[in-house]
């Protein structure tokens, strides 16, 4: 393969909003007191918001009090691959309002869900990644 | 479905490892100076110890200089689902027998691959999770 027929360019706000909204899970990466932290969850979207579901007291809930967050995306095809990254900040959802929104996603998740809070992560960058080989 | 069919287990530290080695694919978890950053990585493995590639000067590599860092990595079937973290410090490589080892996994790249650094994971902790479902 002539290595001068890849590319890796970057992807436009849409393009990365477009590909999050096709996918159910991606990784939150956290930083609290220094120490990374990666959990794989499943995701919901909407408008260029992200939603997931957590249990109050577990280790992702902790994390998810008003902290910075980094969320991924990524999917790997024969020919193309995407990544996704949204920085932003997660917070537990506590007013009807907002957990309305959060349930008009429906969210699927892998197991049947006992995990009733809702914690969303507003974006402040989206940043995105096209790798063509 | 039965709600208590359905079931999330711990990994031993050997099916975590066997689970790491058939995998192509990570995402790398940071936390330099309070910011969580993820990067997805193709990856091999060897001896108990994670190695990637990297370029000099760019952002994986700051944060590779002797960093605590969080590996996952997943795969999601239809029945059953695996999740595994790594946690450990990165550094580049730079005598000649840790560059030796590095090179013995062969790692492959899902493009043809112009960075020649290696980064070596030393494991602390390696947890994962199996979800049934």
């Amino acid at each position: 393969m002539d290595l001068n027929e890849q590319s890796i360019t970057p992807m436009t706000e849409d393009e990365c909003w477009e590909f999050l909204s096709m996918q159910p899970i991606g990784r939150l990466g956290t930083a609290v007191a220094g120490e990374p932290e990666i959990f794989p969850l499943n995701f919901a979207m909407a408008d260029r918001t992200i939603y997931f579901h957590t249990i109050p007291g577990t280790k992702v809930a902790e994390v998810a009090i008003n902290e910075k967050v980094a969320f991924e995306v990524d999917q790997w095809g024969p020919e193309i691959a995407y990544s996704v990254v949204v920085k932003g900040t997660a917070e537990i959802l506590e007013n009807d309002a907002d957990i309305a929104a959060a349930e008009s996603t429906n969210l699927v998740s892998y197991l049947d869900d006992t995990r009733d809070t809702w914690v969303r992560i507003t974006p402040t960058q989206v940043t995105g990644r096209r790798l063509q080989r």
